[in-house]
């Protein structure tokens, strides 16, 4: 099977490898249609690993997928042939202690795709189990299909905040995530989300959103501008995506007593908490990592046209160009926000 | 103080009435521009009384009201003359067991405009406590800010569904509270609200806001309807706005494993329940009176454009001509929703 | 494979039956030890049925399981041969979209044993998934951890409270689940549990732990009780774990505003509630449908020795006597508890 | 009024001093018995600063009391003189947004006393308002009165754990607060808790109590032992009642996945934290600050006999001794626990 694969940092081929394409009785094979180039995929480039996980051996990359169910198991009800689908990357160990809790996602001996050792799906076929594949409503195309995977790292964002209806978010970091976090906060029942960035333009793409407001922080204070609209309370709900940990500087001072810190980008260096700070507001830090049950959820909220992610695509490319897509990414032009590679 | 009175059981008078306007410390007056006619009011003017309180003694009628700060009592901090305001209707001993655990809309203790034997806000000034006093942002108009009080009932169902993003939502009940329950509902993260009556005006005008569902259930059943768009799976709450022990029919079956009923309505009669059928889904029941701690989010909600109360308001009234108002709504037109009286 | 068959209403035979018996990769086979009489066997027996769950084949008894692995299939990591274990009863499908959320005990394709149609586990040897299967700490007994079943359905019921430490608690029912839901809650928090029955004996019983105060409603209003100890707050968590229609009569004078009821038992017909009541008070109505994933929770309780179950045990017969430990179970003696059968 | 008086770092005086002693119609004059010397007391008078709260002016020590009322307000139903009573030292603007949503300890207008610049209450007579007194059950003496006050940040600590019955529990830091802590853990449904320090005699007396394990972790790996204990999984909550950063040193390897730290103790300086080790495993860091609403339930938990605080009471002096409690505190003895102040 042909695939785009990882041979070592910086070193990227589309070429046959040899993956498992039988189909067990509870998996479905499906026809590739679309992936989405997400920044891992990029940092594994560029960089080799990311964190502990570390690209060791030929990786094939991709994890943002759309396709057709071209076959199904012999135990599977839930999707037929023909069946439009997109697929949740990770697979849990279903009798595991964290995935009978709810929580397959934080379950140690998930796989995951395109996280070494893993192979990825920029593939033309893949199988995968069904109770991980989901089938699209009618009026979800293959490209918003394709982005419910960052998307669901929002709505995971937003379901651990456990947000009320009215509160006032902020989300540091107008990158992709960041934008898709922003999003799927308003959708879970934000009211306003102040954006930050750096980069005018990844903010401007952002605020074209209703009720989502960009705030540069290298011009503007962010505790300035939301303790003057919330009159001196604070946002109920800090959503870092940033990664970076100069976004945790002050950042107690923007958040309201009893108000909420929701960590999704990953800083590579430790960061320096004051924890008198936090406990003075008795400010809670949620962490994400990943998702767990919030496919469907992701899927409704795009079939619901609350949402809309097609803006977001800035660029697409054929599998044949599939390492031109890593190196426009590689690029990080600030007007990108998804690239998409088209089977 | 002139002022629109309940003297006994379907006899209102509009004519002097000695109510108390000084204004302590921590209070404010206000001068009345707007209050709507809720069905609460239209009660105890065809029946004398809702359940346990009657009306026993002339009470002033109103309680969802908007006007303008005109004077401040010497300690108030977050308001001044000329702020335009809602008011938040119910006033708790703050001290009480029940307002110190954030729950004062249940301490038993609680005074509510126009619930006997407490008179309302149908006169053209009131005194209230600043805490209970909201500061209306620029772009929220009195008619919406006299609304802002039957929307925190539906925000308070809403708050208390813990209502997860994507979730599948049913209101029972197409009435103004069904409306405001399910507009809540979709603002709180749900994807797609269903909402059941019998009265197909109703349906209609539910069913023009975006991802609110129609189902007539002379017609139609709502469990097919669910059952068939969940996959067999269920709605994730339901919200039972309606009052009527028949909506409690076979509701079980509508509702996922795991699911809640969120009980709005209030029944007349003891409603019978088969625990069992609760139980083998593990369904909680949820309760809502009134509200606590959501008329500042409901004022966000409302400012932040995400939902549109305008349309329902459908007939306004001069102060003068309250008593034409009340025949109106006695009179029970499907179409209307929403009257409010302009001073 | 010998085993205590209920061939139909009240005719129970021990007889050689077909069982399966070959261990599955993620299976273990168990040579049994102790196994507990449950009230719902006994119905069984009695009745026939319960609700929905008719005996129309012979069936084999018994769930509250505890014994020794013998055999441990391919995959198995967690447990070994020789380790002394209890047993789960309802087996999963866990790949369903309610396992997956974690809340498997509601999945509606789950087999339990020794409810129709499934065969329980009274026989000499029985194969289980290692997933629902738990190793016994060395200073649980054989008989406790066949009480971890009855147990767990206690726990699983302080775990929907949502206890506080501190809090207040009822039980409605003195019976063997009522006293396991009572003595849960005491470990998951309760500072004092009142518990209500007619039999004085029964109350006797419960009455031997501390902080558990029986309250005879015969005699006593349990309503007068709970407000005088409570300055007329209220019992925080009300466990309805009687069965019985009349236990909630009156149930919302003795609830707390803001607080919960939770139901254990199962009444056979509808039961009458007056919603508003519930509702004036924002009580919260949890149910419990058997548990999830606290089995090793009841371990770890009965293992800390926070909890003494051993005393509940009030009768032993061998497996060949289990026939008459059904007749004298069917007897319902009030002074007796757990009835156990011994292999 | 005569009161032990912090006159500036390390200077303490008993003498006379102007206090406020008119009862408001919500007030109780109290004349007290016990007062309990806590760790801030000793460090304002060694350091002559918290953080950011310093002694600027002369102020009266003292928050950990008992007494009995002498006196009552107009207003006031729950007490009566003669009463015998503990005292929550902190006083909220009841009306404040944070007060309304059940979090007055987070209000910013909130006073406490012995926090400069307010005066504690080492003083035979205070007037407190009544919402904040608590009446004694009759088998609680005033020495475990004045110890519901440390004890109660051990309960804040375990409700905001959401400890779920039989959860493992660890407490790192071995003094009066995390021995408060691991009983509170205890008694809030953990079935184990294991407690650290370095210093042998602390960690004794911890280890009296039953399920408190104590960890030297100068000899002992903390995460080896958790993690043998359970089986790789890793406790589901740490409580941080060290203050030392140097707790939060591998801390999440002892944390299971999707558990919870639970920040009490308060570093001076910012701890370094790598975030990526908390998402990896989704754990939710939670703080704590003081307490609300939790008073009445530490004495319904000490009343109950489930917890035997009085063994922690290591030294009793007079009033008229205090300054001699205050040398004895400031020495740091590694076997006194609690010392009291009887008046």
């Amino acid at each position: 099977m042909k695939a785009l694969v990882l041979e070592r940092q910086h070193e990227l081929k589309l070429r046959d490898i040899d993956l498992p394409l039988e189909v067990g009785p509870a998996d479905v094979k499906i026809k590739m249609h679309t992936v989405g180039v997400c920044g891992s995929d990029v940092h594994y480039y560029t960089h080799g690993r990311i964190g502990p996980f570390i690209v060791k051996a030929p990786m094939v990359l991709g994890h943002e997928a759309a396709g057709t169910v071209v076959e199904v198991g012999a135990k599977v009800t839930n999707l037929k042939v023909g069946d439009r689908v997109c697929m949740e990357p990770g697979i849990p160990d279903l009798a595991s202690k964290a995935s009978k809790i709810g929580l397959y996602n934080v379950d140690p001996s998930l796989t995951f795709w395109a996280t070494p050792p893993d192979h990825g799906c920029l593939t033309p076929y893949v199988v995968h189990p069904a109770a991980f594949t989901f089938k699209l409503p009618d009026n979800v195309s293959f490209s918003e299909a394709a982005m419910v995977e960052p998307f669901a790292v929002g709505v995971q964002a937003a379901v651990k905040a456990e947000i009320k209806p009215g509160d006032v978010g902020v989300v540091t970091g107008a990158g992709p995530i960041g934008i898709m976090v922003a999003l799927a906060a308003l959708l879970g029942g934000c009211s306003k989300v102040y954006i930050t960035d750096l980069v005018p333009e990844k903010l401007a793409i952002a605020g074209r959103y209703a009720n989502i407001v960009p705030v540069n922080v290298r011009e503007t204070s962010l505790a300035d501008v939301v303790l003057k609209d919330t009159e001196g309370w604070g946002a109920d709900l800090v959503f870092e995506a940033s990664g970076s940990p100069k976004a945790y500087e002050g950042i107690t001072e923007v958040i309201r007593p009893g108000g909420k810190l929701v960590v999704i980008g990953m800083p590579v260096e430790p960061v320096a908490l004051d924890m008198s700070l936090f406990a003075a507001k008795e400010i809670r830090i949620e962490t994400v990592f990943r998702y767990a049950n919030v496919f469907d959820r992701a899927l409704n909220m795009i079939a619901s046209g609350k949402v809309d992610l097609k803006p977001l695509v800035t660029g697409t490319y054929s599998f044949d160009d599939s390492i031109v897509a890593f190196e426009r990414a590689e690029e990080a032009h600030p007007t990108d926000v998804k690239l998409q590679i088209l089977f």
